[in-house]
Formats: C-alpha cells, sequence, structure tokens
C-alpha cells in the first residue's frame, strides 16, 4: 500500500464515518427500467445517490429467485453495512402488482395522508423493513393511474412551500407583501397544475393538498412508436441539435389546425416533406411538436369543462431540463407563460412522506 | 399426350382464342406491396385477374436492374403473349417518384379530365406503352396527398351513377320517381362524401364531379404501432374472433369522452384493464374502436367547419369487407346510418378512366 492509498482510505473512513453519523433515511425511486437511490441526513438533505438499471422489470435476476433483494443489497449494502437500523421508503413501480409488494392504489382525491395510510411494507432477506409508497388510481369511464408520480407532485408542492416561505421570511417582503403572498400560497394550495412529461405524460390537478384527478397523454411512447415504426420515421433525419423552429411549427399546427385531431395532422410530417415544405431533419422536431401541441391541446379542453382556462394557470412542470424547457415553449404558444420546472421534486417527495409517515423526524427543510 | 390432356388443351385453345378476341384492356393497380393486374374485355367486364406481391417497394429484382419491367411481365406477359397490342393503364404508387415513372401530382379540384390530362407515359422494355394515372394534391397548411384512391373514388362515382340509371330504367320507377331519383342523383353528384379506410384511411369530399378536399388519419397504421410497439400490446390477447362489443365500447369512449384526444383515451386501454373493465382478448378491439372513434369524431370536426352534418351524409366505404363494415358500424355511433360499402371500386375506377383517356371505346357499363 503506498502513502497516497493509505491516505485516501483514511479520508474514506473519516467520509464514512461522517456519514454513517448522520445518516437518516434510504429512500428509493424505484421504475420500471431504473432504480435511484438517495441517502438523507436528519435535516433531509442527500448526502449519497446510486443510480442503477435495476428497474424491476431489468433486475439482476428474476424476482422468483430473489431478484428484487439483489438489487436493493446492490444498490444499498453499503449504505446499509453502515447503518442497518436506517428506514428505507420507496416509491414507483415496486408496489405494483409486478412489484416487490403490492401496494394497492390510493383513490382520488388523495392528499399525504392518505398516501401514508396506504403504505405496505417489505421484509428484505437482510432483515430490512421497506415502507413502500401507494400510487393513485382516479375511477371513471377513463380510469387514471400513477406509482412514483405522486410522490414527486407532493415533492413539488414542499418545493413552492419552501420557496414560499424564503420568500415572506426577506424582512423587506415581509412588510408589505406578506399578505399578497399568503393569498397567493393560498390560492396555489387551492388549485395548483402540475405536468410531468415523459413517456406517459401526465398533468395532474392538485385542489386543497390533494391530488383530486389527472390525465395521462401517451405522448412520449407514441412519439416513439411513430419514429421508430410508421413511414413517418422513414424520410426524417436526426439534426445535430433540437430545430426549435420546427418544434414551434408542429406546436402552432397542432393548436390553429388540429381539429381533426392527431391521427390526421400527424400525416402531415409525410406530406409537408413530399412537398418540399418541412426537410428531413426538420420532421423530428415538427412530429414533436405536434404531439405535445394536441397533448396540450386536449388538456386546454378537459380543463376548461371544469371552467378552468390552460392561460391562466402558472404550471409546475417536473422532468428532465431539456423535455420540460419544450414544453413550456409549447404553453407559451397556448397563451400560458407562467410554467415554472421544479427540481428535485422525487428527493423532495421521498423526504416529505417519510416525514408524515414518521419514518424520520422532519425537523430540517426538505431536500 | 392422353386424351384428356389433348381434350384439355383443346379446351383452353379456345378459351384463350376467346379471350384473345375479347380482351379490349390492361389495367393495374401497382400499389407499395401489390400489384393487382385486370385484364377486361370491349365491355369493361373483368375476363382474368392476376395478383401479385411485386409492389413498388418489393419488385422481384431492383428497379434499377428492370424490376419494374420484371414485375409487370410476370404479371401480364401471358396476356400480352396472346395480344400484344392491348392497351395498358396503371393507377398507384407506380406513379410515384419512388416508382416506374414520376406522374406528378393534380391539384385539386381534380375531376376526371384532370386526371386524363396528367397522364404520363413509359415504355416497358416488351414494347409496351403504359399509361399512368396521376395522384391528387390538395395544396395547404396540412397538404394531402393520395396515389390510386382517385381511381378508386371515380369507380364508386361510376357505380352509382350506374346504380341510379338502372334504377331509373324500371318502367315502374320511370313514371312517378324520375324525378326525384334525378334530383337525387344530382344533389348526390354535387357533394358525396366517400371514405377508404386502411393503413392511411383517406375521406374525400366530392363536389361535383371533382374531388375538392380529403383527409388522411394514419388510423391503421398507428393501430399497428401501438399494438406491435408500446405498453398497450403487452396486456393484449386477440381473440378468436373480432369482438364487436368491445369495438362499439372503444367508438363510444372516443365519441363521448375523447375531448382529451386519442394520446389521452389510448391510455385507458391499460387502465381499464388494470382495474379488471376490460379482459385481455377485449383489448385490441377496444382500442381499434377508439382509433376508429377518434378519426370519424375528427372528421365530424372538419365537416362541421363547412356546414357539413356527418350525421346526414350517406358516405361510401371502399375497402375490405370486414374493416368497412367495422367503419358501417362506427358510422352508425355517430348517427350516420346510410353508409354503404362499393365493391370493386378499383376495377371501375381503372376502365372509367381508361374510357375516358381514349385507351378503349366506352360502349359498355364500367366493370
Amino acid at each position: 500500500m503506498t502513502a497516497r492509498t493509505a491516505a485516501a482510505q483514511r479520508e474514506r473512513g473519516k467520509a464514512d464515518a461522517a456519514r454513517e453519523k448522520r445518516a437518516a433515511l434510504i429512500a428509493l425511486d424505484w421504475g420500471t427500467t431504473s432504480l435511484r437511490a438517495y441517502l438523507f441526513d436528519a435535516a433531509g438533505e442527500v448526502l449519497d445517490t446510486r443510480i442503477s438499471t435495476a428497474g424491476i422489470m431489468n433486475l439482476p435476476v428474476p424476482a422468483e429467485e430473489g431478484g428484487f433483494d439483489a438489487a436493493f443489497d446492490e444498490a444499498c449494502g453499503v449504505w446499509l453495512a453502515q447503518a442497518s437500523a436506517l428506514p428505507v421508503l420507496a416509491a414507483g413501480m415496486v408496489g405494483s402488482a409486478q412489484g416487490w409488494v403490492s401496494a394497492p392504489y390510493v383513490e382520488t382525491p388523495a392528499g399525504e395522508d392518505a398516501l401514508v395510510a396506504g403504505i405496505v411494507k417489505v421484509r428484505a432477506a437482510c432483515g430490512v423493513e421497506l415502507a413502500v409508497v401507494p400510487g393513485v388510481l382516479e375511477p371513471g369511464a377513463l380510469p387514471n393511474v400513477m406509482r412514483g408520480e405522486e410522490t414527486q407532485i407532493f415533492g413539488a408542492l414542499g418545493a413552492q412551500a419552501d420557496a414560499q416561505a424564503a420568500h415572506a421570511s426577506r424582512p423587506a417582503v415581509q412588510a408589505e407583501a406578506r399578505t399578497a403572498a399568503q393569498v397567493s400560497a393560498q390560492t396555489v394550495a387551492q388549485t395548483a397544475l402540475i405536468g410531468l412529461p415523459g413517456t406517459h405524460a401526465k398533468w395532474v390537478v392538485v385542489e386543497g393538498a390533494s391530488i383530486a384527478r389527472f390525465y395521462t397523454f401517451m405522448t412520449g411512447e407514441v412519439y416513439a412508436a411513430l419514429t421508430a415504426h410508421t413511414i413517418l420515421g422513414r424520410t426524417m433525419k436526426r439534426p445535430v441539435v433540437p430545430d426549435t423552429a420546427a418544434f414551434l411549427r408542429g406546436v402552432t399546427v397542432a393548436r390553429e389546425h388540429g381539429c381533426a385531431g392527431v391521427l390526421a395532422t400527424a400525416f402531415s410530417t409525410r406530406t409537408l416533406g413530399l412537398t418540399d415544405q418541412l426537410a428531413a431533419d426538420e420532421q423530428p422536431d415538427y412530429l414533436s411538436g405536434l404531439l405535445i401541441g394536441h397533448e396540450l391541446a386536449g388538456l386546454e379542453a378537459v380543463l376548461s369543462r371544469r371552467d378552468v382556462e390552460l392561460a391562466a394557470c402558472a404550471p409546475r412542470l417536473i422532468g428532465t431540463d431539456a423535455l420540460c424547457e419544450r414544453y413550456r415553449l409549447a404553453l407559451a404558444q397556448f397563451g400560458c407563460g407562467g410554467a415554472q420546472i421544479v427540481h428535485r421534486a422525487t428527493e423532495r417527495g421521498l423526504w416529505r412522506i417519510a416525514v408524515r409517515a414518521g419514518l424520520v423526524v422532519g425537523a430540517g427543510q426538505t431536500a
């Protein structure tokens, strides 16, 4: 062992010791294709993160041969070796019928207390008990389901509450603006619109502090299927950088000429190409704009049936920055200029639910 | 040679002779994945049909190595050996940029004379000249194109004219009903709605005797992509016989709860399954009903912008019987009960255009 590696090892030992002393919670965002594990301290700060591809449909060994245990050990074994008594919370597809344990859906309207009451526990082979957050079901003619997003949503609501608290505590703000901030907080707490773009994009209406109703749009998955498995993909060329103008053109077409529906407008990707009005490398972003435009037009329609105007909303967006930015641009085309991207909604939500469930003492701020 | 084979050969020889004497036209419906060749007599009756998979994207040898000639010889060589001077007409993708010869689109409004004027000729290696019917383009913000359907449409219009002529010529009808029939014929001639279900379903508005405008819905191709390449297909089980109740349920959902659009309602295939409200073997027809329902809702919306009520239309449907029957059922859900299936529209259209182009003398009825 060289002096350098010995020093590095001492350093690592000190870090481990500090972490062991401070670690308060392990929380998992365990989806279909990935597992993200977070180690929190007692103040809700993330000390360490581990990301693996061991989603529930991609376990290192089959589920019936202990695949969940294997994935959990791989992700969290090091942390548990140092602090085996850490509480563990998990959200996402791990609680589905195909997951480690089935945590049946909680029905809308679903607040945090309902989620906490619906937590189901499963004991790992190593003896550690995991608390699994249930998904949410909106019953009806067209039922909707979510698993994992409920946790992000409460994370986003927490983020806003923190931001408002921070704002209201500024001395200059306190005197004249507190009333306005309180009113604003109250309004937003009463009705909020949260978008979660992606494979199965969700738009969620939060009323009071409960998930009141939500809509799922298969936008991301349909885009992938159309580009890879229909005639539209054959003439496409992926541009070096995303083509924002082509994207916005698609959004506008969906919004202004979309009344026949996306089954009809999608074909324009081809016919505009055939008539030399849309270059091959504009077609991917044009089609993306079309689909997202139809999603937002559909959202606008369902909101308006309840007298909510999309343009008057200030939606919060949860997802990757690049995709949220696309949605922010598209929303602006619908007159909705106040969209904001929420960061670290998953970590915040996991921490918040853990506190509410009594797994940790929630003295600190959220993550 | 036995007496029996000698007799059979004589018989065949007689048939060949009769055919040679009577054959007046070869007409081709040459699409992307198939080639259908028809041999007509001078009265427009089909004497013989040959069907091959040698569509323009599926030629026996590459196009640059004489693939079109090879496919043409394979389909029509026997006929041409007996009557090399037969005129040949072809419609469909054979006239596209990827076809044997490019027959540029004719723009809407497009009547038969415009199609005939747009015919482009190509000479085969064997010396025979083919007349290729152009497609139709509707320019605009969302351009639309067709190739092959224009021929079927004029075939369907011809079929109706024949039916009306036959009806009006009945003695009992002549006296009291001729005026009514004339009025009806005139009305229908002024505006007709024709549906061509399939991979890229088309709905065509004919005004006067011209294709005025049309809409393409990617219904068939999107259905195939969704079932084969998205999460919706994973829980599906194809039923032994089509499930009409599940199909109509999908149509009704699209019609009554479809305002968020098909990107949203498609997900109900999964959520109704997850909540035990839709069995695995109901899911394929339910999704089919959803997509066709959204197509018809889109059609209803674009028609209504021009004050045409879908429910008041008596559309004609061109396509396979099973698919047209599904559309007939779906149209009835939209209050449109008068849809009729047109048979042999392709053959009728090819004959009609050949007559109009002077390739044959149009003494007889259409095929």
